[in-house]
């Protein structure tokens, strides 16, 4: 048993928090080219702890735009497991700023939590992995197990040099099994096993009617105005009880167990109406809104324009009307297959008097699960519950993180995802933040986890 | 025979063009602050060449804005009706000014047309008649009818202004008949009564949702779509038949009688296919496009927005979604009651999960109709006749001119629409031109008519 090493983290804990601290100043904002020296920075900020810690290998690899931190600790000897550790150090940018109540780039510590961008999305859960990694040396002088560290800088931008890197150095990633810490808790405090990732794919809708905008007097009647057609290829896609009425598009997807709907309806999840403000939910007929968000596929409008949007009125037919798409999907359906069936589904609908052209997105991904009785899962389970006194409860996740899938593909080994977050951290927006509470037992449950592949 | 006027008319050819081009050559653009002098000077143009003519009282009536340039001849004596002519000398902005092959506000002759900002909307129109005025007096001394004046400043920006004064001096402006010169013929050289003008009105429909934009993954299933909901709204208001299928829309609404059909049918107006690019025309199920655009009530989307409309995705549920709507209306129809039905309607047919609003619009316009018989439509079309040697077409007009819908409430007296703009003249667009037959035949026309009048 660890105890020593958990010593260590509650001793150090205002050391760690400080440290914490000045890696969350570091405003890494992959996406905004005037933050570019502040991205490599906090990569930088890292190299030197893993140095500290007592890593073997410790590098900044570049990419064509922000460098990956690759790191190696080889001395659990070759009987015991690797390790592939992911991560990200960049984080999205602070604005709208005025919505703030601290500097997003100067972490205030108020009501158990610590406020800053990132704190929760990813800098924070690295930088718990990292200390626990300390904690193991100076106390045992080393690491139950062999890892690998892949902490990146383009996570917010859609890590597109990593998706290229991992392909080029397949061997030098290749490990046992793979931990994430970048997805949360359903419930503050309720430690939370995701087994299970949608897949997403997405095209853009164009309606062409006219050549030029028409006025709405002399041309209405003669001709079809591109919003409405475009309105009624939406409603032919899904209906008003959230079912999506393309032929095929439910064709091999994994449906929903007796016993999976069991765990999920031991979530006590968020509540959605109090926490967005809507009426009601509307899931999917025949399902719970939690059914539906973790484990049916979906179809959202992410964005329509069309035609005027001023002040006042401009009495005009629009000569065109786009819709921006998303779908999220299950495990069975295969990203290429739904864009096809899609396109032909919008092709036959398209009504008279219009030309519609749909726009495949590029990326792509699968949906992604491991087994929630799997050995790895298991252990992460009981690691949790130590840490946290309460047993978990199992959840798939309606968001996709793309290395997953590339992961996933790539290795076909177990990933582990050990997430901290809550919901209340406000990922992505202002006043984000992480609680202390995640902090102290989310390392504790590193350790445990760690702990676990003792020889 | 009135063959002096028609003589001097040919006469005078080149100094009247001449001293047109002096009117077009002023940017009377009365939206623009910048040109509020010049809209002035275009007004004083008109006021210095009604005085050259010898009208017997000529104003320039200040109001809150632009001057209306009000003027009456009085010299037919009692026993001789009294026409109200309107018109408008301001004109639309003439941007982009780039795709101008010419200068707007320096006329120029080419390809047997006039172009200019105004040539056709509606200086060049309200010119003619002064043409006319003058060639009466300079050769017989006088005009065979009494006549008032009314030419305004601030059509392009909704005659606020005018809607205002011809309530509070309603005695001034009385007439026996009103003659307007602001709408045009269905070809070039196709004489047109337009004897029906469509009302209008408009709303705007606000579909809101959850308080802020989520996370199409966390919150897809959960959530109902704001877009998604406006589009189910927005197809049960209208099928793809064209439709309008809102209970009690078409009540009262005049219908088209196998006279009309045959009127209609006679008119060999624009190729919608051609002119506007379209693959086919799309009427209401039932009627033709000239049908549907002349006298059927029509339901069009002016313009939709909601959630992310930049380049790439963002993968979100917007927060709400927005759709600007206007009607046009036929006799018959009420436009607060058909603004009434729609809100009720979408009220009803809201889906669950979200809430909507229904913004009216506060300015609205009932249908216009003259019994195409009428003595003063007869006198007109024979008019036409004589001058283009060609049988007149009778057509109803799918936009609306709210002074038209205006007089006809307060003085419920016969509107004449003696228009010869030709679907070439790109009106509000670059290169607005007017065609010069239009301009010699034009003015052989109002000839004929005023002496149809003489006793």
């Amino acid at each position: 048993m660890s105890q020593k090493v958990l010593d260590y983290l509650q001793t150090n804990r205002d050391h760690l928090l400080e440290k914490l601290t000045k890696f969350l100043s570091i405003p890494s904002v992959s996406t905004d080219r005037n933050y570019q020296e502040q991205v490599r920075e906090a990569g930088q900020f890292i190299v030197t702890y893993l140095n500290e810690i007592g890593f073997d290998k410790v590098e900044l690899q570049e990419t064509k735009k922000h460098p990956i931190v690759y790191a190696e600790y080889n001395q659990a000897g070759p009987k015991a497991p690797t390790v592939l550790f992911y991560g990200h150090y960049d984080v999205q940018p602070a604005d709208p700023l005025e919505e703030w109540d601290s500097e997003p780039f100067q972490p205030e510590l108020r009501n158990g939590r610590i406020y800053a961008r990132g704190a929760s999305d990813d800098k924070g859960q690295v930088f718990m992995h990292l200390a626990v990694f300390e904690a193991f040396m100076k106390t045992e002088g080393k690491i139950p197990l062999n890892v690998k560290l892949c902490i990146e800088g383009e996570e917010e931008i859609g890590s597109e040099n990593l998706h290229q890197i991992l392909h080029e150095k397949k061997e030098q990633f290749a490990a046992d099994f793979v931990v994430i810490s970048d997805t949360g808790m359903v419930q503050d405090n309720q430690p939370t096993i995701i087994y299970g990732l949608k897949g997403s794919t997405g095209f853009e809708i164009t309606v062409n009617g006219p050549n030029r905008d028409l006025h709405s007097g002399m041309y209405g009647g003669a001709v079809r105005n591109p919003i409405m057609a475009l309105a009624h290829i939406l409603t032919s896609i899904k209906n008003e009880d959230e079912v999506i009425t393309v032929d095929g598009f439910y064709d091999g997807a994994e449906q929903l167990s007796e016993k999976e709907r069991e765990l999920i309806g031991k979530v006590e999840g968020e509540d959605y109406v109090t926490s967005t403000g809507v009426p009601a939910t509307t899931p999917e007929k025949g399902y719970t809104a939690e059914e539906h968000t973790m484990a049916r596929p979906t179809f959202e409008v992410n964005g329509i324009y069309g035609g005027y949007q001023g002040e006042g009125t401009k009495t005009i037919i629009p000569s065109s009307a786009t819709a921006k798409i998303t779908c999220r999907l299950v495990p069975g359906q295969d990203p290429e297959k739904i864009q096809q069936l899609m396109e032909e589904h919008i092709h036959k609908v398209a009504p008279t008097g219009v030309t519609v052209e749909v726009k495949k997105e590029e990326f792509s991904a699968k949906a992604y699960k491991v087994e929630p009785n799997h050995e790895l899962i298991l252990q992460a389970a009981e690691s949790y519950k130590k840490a946290f006194g309460k047993d978990v409860v199992y959840a798939r996740m309606g968001g996709s993180i793309p290395v997953v899938e590339w992961l996933d593909a790539i290795y076909n080994i177990p990933i582990v995802l050990l997430g901290f977050s809550t919901p209340e951290d406000r990922l992505h927006s202002p006043n984000e933040s992480f609680p202390l509470n995640s902090f102290d037992k989310g390392m504790e449950t590193i350790v445990y986890y760690w702990d676990s592949f003792r020889n």
